[in-house]
């Protein structure tokens, strides 16, 4: 049976681990849904870390992957103690998590400090409005076209 | 002195590499404004490392952040053959990236069958309107506003 409350107190528990160990106050686990069971735990690890990257769920998708040997993760679902920022959502579709359950909002996360709202807002704008200046390099799509070209001639590839 | 078009053959020859490794056509590397040298370099490894955030652009991070020993890369450019998806975006903004060069596009990418543009719709919709299920537990609060209560609470905290 699955138990909703149970799975976010494990990991709003590893939020607060994360913060003890000097990292940022998020921590997420992913379970499978067959069995209920937690297949994998991550917390925040950017600063002690130093990897931008190391987000409690991109931590708790990457161990649920290495530990089911799969990059697809159709039948599992992710509990986060927080709303998961645009990178993690992202991770999330990409890894084919069908539910995700949260705690803390992306506006908790902004009143304490951090840019989830922010970056929300950002993603949404036009490629030439964003703060990251972002340019396309028109001059060069002989070159970038090439390996789209190459993936649609290969036969034996691997959808994702 | 910048030579965006060389470093973005670099990049373009990196997703052709990775085609040949069968992985997704994506290559990406991260250039150091001062000294214009390549600091780092990542093609997508999804499908060969079961990874499904092995993205070109969040390898290039990690090996960049893993480089310069820091998680904020704000003297740095990252070159993509590709225009990032949200979650290498997000990435981006993590790194506090400031610029960012690339090639194809995320209709490009949809061309060929990747879901870059539809993530970036589903992520401009309200959480209860997504195809992935999103479900605020808000009767777990009083657990999940412990972790940021304490970040609150801690002194010497690093902001990222």
């Amino acid at each position: 049976m699955e138990n909703h409350k149970d799975n976010m107190i494990v990991a709003c528990n590893l939020a607060c681990e994360s913060v003890k160990c000097g990292s940022g106050p998020f921590g997420a686990i992913i379970v499978k849904n067959d069995t209920q069971e937690i297949i994998s735990t991550g917390h925040n690890m950017v600063t002690t870390e130093k990897d931008p990257t190391l987000h409690a769920e991109i931590v708790a998708i990457r161990n649920a992957c290495r530990a089911l040997n799969t990059y697809k993760l159709e039948n599992c679902t992710l509990y986060s103690s927080c709303e998961p920022c645009p990178m993690c959502l992202s991770a999330a579709y990409w890894a084919h998590i069908p539910t995700i359950y949260y705690g803390n909002t992306r506006i908790d996360a902004k009143n304490i400090g951090f840019d989830d709202s922010f970056i929300y807002e950002e993603i949404q704008k036009d490629n030439n409005k964003r703060k990251i200046q972002m340019i396309h390099l028109e001059e060069c799509s002989e070159y970038s076209k090439k390996s789209f070209d190459d993936w649609m001639e290969k036969e034996d590839k691997e959808l994702y």
